[in-house]
């Protein structure tokens, strides 16, 4: 049996792109396994952008209620926020001073971020010795990354093995990554990937009269009269509304687009109907917990409580080892 | 009251450099003073140099058996080890947040020990970051620093600052530096500073077996004739000698110098009994220690208990005020 390790950024509430390009496979893919799951909310790293403590944990909040909404049964899978745990932090220590300088100060991710953000702080820079203790405090054997994570995975692997070398047995477990993960691409409403820093996001979570204004205003259709026919591929209506919709109602909005006498004021109305009543239940349940935190916090203490063991484990074993 | 907190460092054998230039005079002190006083041995910070296990446990227990073994007292002083207080390194993240990197990489320690290590790791670089949360997490109004660390002092202070501003409160206590702390300059066998990485040390610890040989080896004397006056003041057997012996007999070698029929062989066999007398308790104890490590562990748990009190309590209030 495998542990798989996830962590979630916590930098916004999750949009529609997160939800069904993320949260939803990562839930499935649980859901049939047999392996063991560990899901953390990295609102550690968070404060390397956010500043606001009233933002922070709202953040978390609404990360944390979002993934419960979806589905995500805290009995299988370990769900926690990444600073309930400080033997990470600890853990970040000893891992630093076996990791070369030089080496950290190649990751990309720091170089692309001092680059574009005002506050290079050195957390920034520290960042990949944090996100190796977050999946070597866990004896994790797979982790699932996106292409820009492949380098602070390759991180992780180097200084676990660099530690093991020097200690000349196997004190941390090196994991491999997941490259492979479900991912589905999820258009925003100007038809790029859908993504917060874009401004192009819908918040499935959200009231159907947020919906709406945001699906009219913020998806452009063009000026074709309401009676011609019109090309449903190349629409972000439609792109949605097959994402959102049944098979036989993305095909029967295809038809009505081609057809004509159908116009985009009346597509825009189909999406927003099939948001709202497609996420009725997850937005009843998302709203149940950001209206009841004291049950949001027992869940995600629940999960806490079970990684700190673990981690608590991984440390006496390191430390031992390591002369402490 | 004051509270006056000192790190030391642990990546040897305490010589009796440290002993009478920093451990009997920072004993001294603490005896008078009203002051709460915390006192840890850097065990974390011995990790950038340290990664031999044994090496690095032995370096801690001795330093530890040397300041008991000195009279520290620990039901007035809080005396601990670093590494058992992991929210200094958890600690240690939050503030790596708030501080720009590009002063972390202005550090001059990082810089002169980048020139002279083979081994420049990431944790010589985030040292700065762990010292400021050695001293924050205490809430310590004074820290006693030589030159070398007062950059380090004013990095704590600067994100200390940075942290308060941004919250709006003083959420961490913002330390003063204690430049004029007493210290006495102790020169080693060849008459230069005595420091472990010169080769010029004298272990005050040692056996009189041990203790002989390296004041005859180690310590260069001239070859006038035994019945010849010879000047005590250049001379390093006496200086080391007016360190360790009263006043009076400093000064009876003094006389006995200047007359001549004194040799430099009597003048060391006087330094090797002032040594080997002076430091009888300490030594007994000393080994005492030494030979009993989980009476020494017992002490220093004593302390970890009551500075991860404090030290929580101060991560408390700035989680609750950073949004955790």
């Amino acid at each position: 049996m495998a542990r798989i390790l996830t962590g979630i950024q916590s930098t916004g509430t999750p949009h529609l792109g997160n939800v069904l390009g993320a949260i939803r496979p990562a839930i499935e893919l649980a859901k049939d396994s047999t392996d063991e799951s560990f899901l953390f909310i990295a609102d550690l790293h968070s404060l390397t952008q956010i500043k606001d403590g009233a933002e922070l944990r709202a953040n978390t909040y609404s990360v944390a209620a979002a993934w419960l909404a979806c589905g995500l049964d805290t009995n299988k899978t370990v769900f926690y926020r990444q600073s309930d745990v400080p033997q990470c932090t600890e853990l970040a220590w000893y891992l630093s001073c076996f990791y070369p300088y030089s080496r950290l100060a190649l990751a990309h991710s720091f170089k692309d971020k001092a680059d574009r953000l005002e506050d290079v702080n050195a957390g920034l820079f520290a960042y990949p010795m944090l996100m190796a203790a977050d999946i070597l405090a866990y004896d994790a054997n797979q982790v699932p990354v996106g292409k820009d994570q492949l380098q602070h995975l390759e991180m992780a692997r180097d200084v676990a093995g660099r530690i093991n070398n020097k200690v000349g047995r196997e004190v941390l477990i090196e994991p491999e990554a997941l490259t492979n993960a479900a991912t589905m691409y999820v258009p925003g409403t100007d038809g790029a990937k859908m993504s917060k820093s874009k401004g192009n996001i819908l918040d499935p979570f959200a009231d159907a009269k947020s919906l709406k204004k945001a699906i009219n205003k913020q998806i452009v259709t063009d000026a074709t009269p309401l009676e011609d026919p019109k090309d449903p591929d190349g629409s972000v209506v439609h792109q949605l509304y097959q994402l959102v919709a049944s098979e036989s109602d993305a095909a029967d909005m295809a038809t009505k687009l081609r057809a004509g006498g159908y116009g985009w004021g009346h597509a825009k109305k189909d999406l927003l109907e099939a948001l709202v009543d497609g996420f009725a239940q997850e937005r009843d349940t998302y709203n149940r917990y950001m209206a009841d935190l004291p049950a949001l916090d027992a869940e995600l203490s629940k999960g806490a409580d079970k990684a700190r063991v673990v981690a608590q484990a991984t440390m006496g074993r390191l430390r031992e080892a390591l002369g402490y």
